[in-house]
C-alpha cells in the first residue's frame, strides 16, 4: 500500500508553478493575478479564501481580496463581477461559495467571464470540458486527475466508481475519467444516494473515488483488494483524542480500508492540498491565455 | 416483451406540439420558426434536413433552409450564423453536421447563440444540462428521456449502462440518467471502446442504452433477462432480402435479444423518430422563451 501524498505533491506542483511565474517575469510578462470575492463572514469561507491568497503569495502571484457585507444586493454583486471581468489587471477570479440566500448563485457564476472563471464553474467551462475542448476544470477534479498522472496510476480500461454526483466533484470526475485521454479512458460508474447495492458496486472498482460528504462511509468490505482509493470527503467529527475536541474524517474509513489498497489518499493531506494548486494552475493558464486565446 | 414504439410515440408527440402551436396562434403569438443551415451536397445530410423541414410543416412551424456551397469559407459561414442569431423572426436554428473539413465545427457551434441552439450542442447548453439548469438538450438523448417517461419505465436506483461516449449521445445520456429527477436517478455505467469485459457489464444493466454505431454488436448473452434495451445505432448493411439490397441495422441484434427484454426499441422506428420530435420541442421551447427568458 502506498499513500497518495497530496501535501508533498502540492508542494512540488507549487514549486513548478513558481518557477514558471519567475520565467514569465524574466520574459517581461506581468505576474498572474487572482482575485477572490468574499461575501459575508462565514468562518469556513474566510479560511478557504485566506488559504488561497496565501498560496498565491507562495507561487509569486498577485492577489486581491474583495470583501462585501452579507447584505450586498445581487445587483451590486453582479456589478462587482462585471468590473472584475473588465479589469485587465485581473487574470482570473473566484466568488467564494456559498453566497447568502438572497443571492442567486447560478446567476452570479454565469455572470463571470468564462475566460476568467478559474473555478471552472461556469456552464461554458463545464460544457467545454464535457465536449473535450480546452476548459478551466474545477479544482478538485483537476487535482485528482493531476494526482493520478503524477503517480502514474494505470486507469485505461479500468473500472472507476465515483460515489457522489455533485456539480463540482462527482459529475465532472465521472466525465473526466471516461474521456479518451491518458490517465483516464476508464469505464466509469456513477453512484449516488439512490444507488442500490452500493457495496456490491464499489467492490468492483479498480479506482474508487468517494465524494459523498459522509464520514467513514466506505468500509473495508466495500473495497476490492488492490484498489486505488481517492477520498474527497472531509467532515469534522467530535474526538476525545485531540486537543481541539475535533478531528477531520474522510468518506473512507482509512484505518480499515488502507491495508487493502494499492494506493490511498489520506484525509487530511490527500486531495485537499491539490485543490488549491489546481486553482493556481488555472490562474496561470488564464494569465498565459492557454485556454481561451 | 413490449416494443418501445418510437414511430407511434413520435406521431402522438407531434400532435401535441401541433395543438400547442395552434393555441399560440390563437393567442396572437407567431408560429415557431426553425432554420436549418446546410453546407454542400452530402446525401445523408440532405435527407436529414429535408425530413426536419417536413416535420416543421407537420406541426405548423415556419421553417427556412439556408443552402451554402461546400466551398463556403469559415468566415462566411460564421457571418451567416451571426445573421441568424440576430434575426428576430428565427426562434432556433441548426447547422447540419458534418461540415466540410476546412471549417472548424466547434467554432461554428460556439458561434450559435445558446438561446437559439435547438440542437443543444453549444457548450453553454451542455454545461447547463450537466449542472441541472434549464438547457436545450440534444435531440437523441432528449428523445430517449421522453420515451422512458411516456412508457413510465422505472429507472430510479436501477443500473443503467450506456455504451458509447459520443458528445451527442453517450455522454449526455449518462449525465441525464444519473440526474436527481423522475425517470432518471439511475446508477449509471459509461462503457466505450476501451472497456474490458463489456458483456459482463452489460449483463448487469436493468436499462441498456447502446450508441456505438456497430451493427448488431449486442447479442443475447450480453443482456439480462427483463432488461430495457434502447438501441441508438443505425447502420446500413447489405442484404439480399430487400429490394434495395440494403437493410438498416441497430447496435442490438434484435432477433436474438428482443425475447429477453421487458422493453426494446426496434431499428428503424425506435429512437430515430423521436430525435426530430425533440428538435421540434426545443424549437417550441425557444419560441416560448421557456429555457432562456
Amino acid at each position: 500500500m502506498e499513500i497518495l501524498d497530496g501535501k508533498k505533491l502540492a508542494t512540488e506542483l507549487k514549486e513548478e508553478i513558481k518557477t514558471e511565474v519567475e520565467q514569465l517575469v524574466i520574459n517581461g510578462v506581468k505576474r498572474p493575478h487572482l482575485a477572490a470575492v468574499l461575501v459575508g463572514n462565514d468562518g469556513a469561507s474566510e479560511t478557504y479564501v485566506a488559504s488561497k491568497v496565501k498560496s498565491c503569495e507562495q507561487v509569486g502571484f498577485e492577489s486581491s481580496m474583495l470583501r462585501f457585507d452579507e447584505n450586498i444586493t445581487e445587483e451590486e454583486l453582479l456589478q462587482a463581477v462585471d468590473k472584475l471581468n473588465k479589469d485587465s489587471k485581473i487574470d482570473g477570479f473566484i466568488v467564494q461559495l456559498p453566497l447568502p440566500k438572497h443571492i442567486n448563485e447560478d446567476k452570479v457564476i454565469e455572470a463571470i467571464a468564462p475566460e476568467k472563471d478559474v473555478d471552472g464553474f461556469h456552464p461554458v467551462n463545464v460544457g467545454r470540458m464535457v465536449i473535450g475542448l480546452p476548459a478551466f476544470i474545477s479544482a478538485t477534479p483537476a487535482g485528482i486527475m493531476e494526482m493520478l498522472k503524477r503517480y502514474k496510476i494505470d486507469t485505461q480500461g479500468k473500472h472507476c466508481v465515483v460515489v457522489g454526483r455533485s456539480n463540482i466533484v462527482g459529475k465532472p470526475m465521472s466525465i473526466l475519467m471516461s474521456q479518451k485521454s491518458e490517465f483516464a479512458n476508464a469505464t466509469v460508474t456513477m453512484c449516488h444516494s439512490r444507488t442500490k447495492n452500493m457495496a456490491e458496486i464499489t467492490r468492483t472498482a479498480d479506482i474508487l473515488i468517494v465524494a459523498l460528504g459522509s464520514a467513514e462511509f466506505v468500509k473495508a468490505d466495500m473495497v476490492k483488494q488492490g484498489a486505488v482509493v481517492i477520498d474527497v470527503g472531509i467532515t469534522r467529527v467530535k474526538s476525545d483524542k485531540t486537543k481541539s475536541g475535533w478531528k477531520l474524517k474522510g468518506d473512507v474509513d482509512f484505518e480499515e480500508v488502507a491495508e487493502k489498497c494499492s494506493y490511498i489518499t489520506p484525509v487530511p493531506g490527500g486531495v485537499g492540498p491539490l485543490t488549491i494548486v489546481s486553482l493556481l494552475r488555472n490562474t496561470l493558464l488564464a494569465a498565459e491565455k492557454k485556454i481561451y486565446k
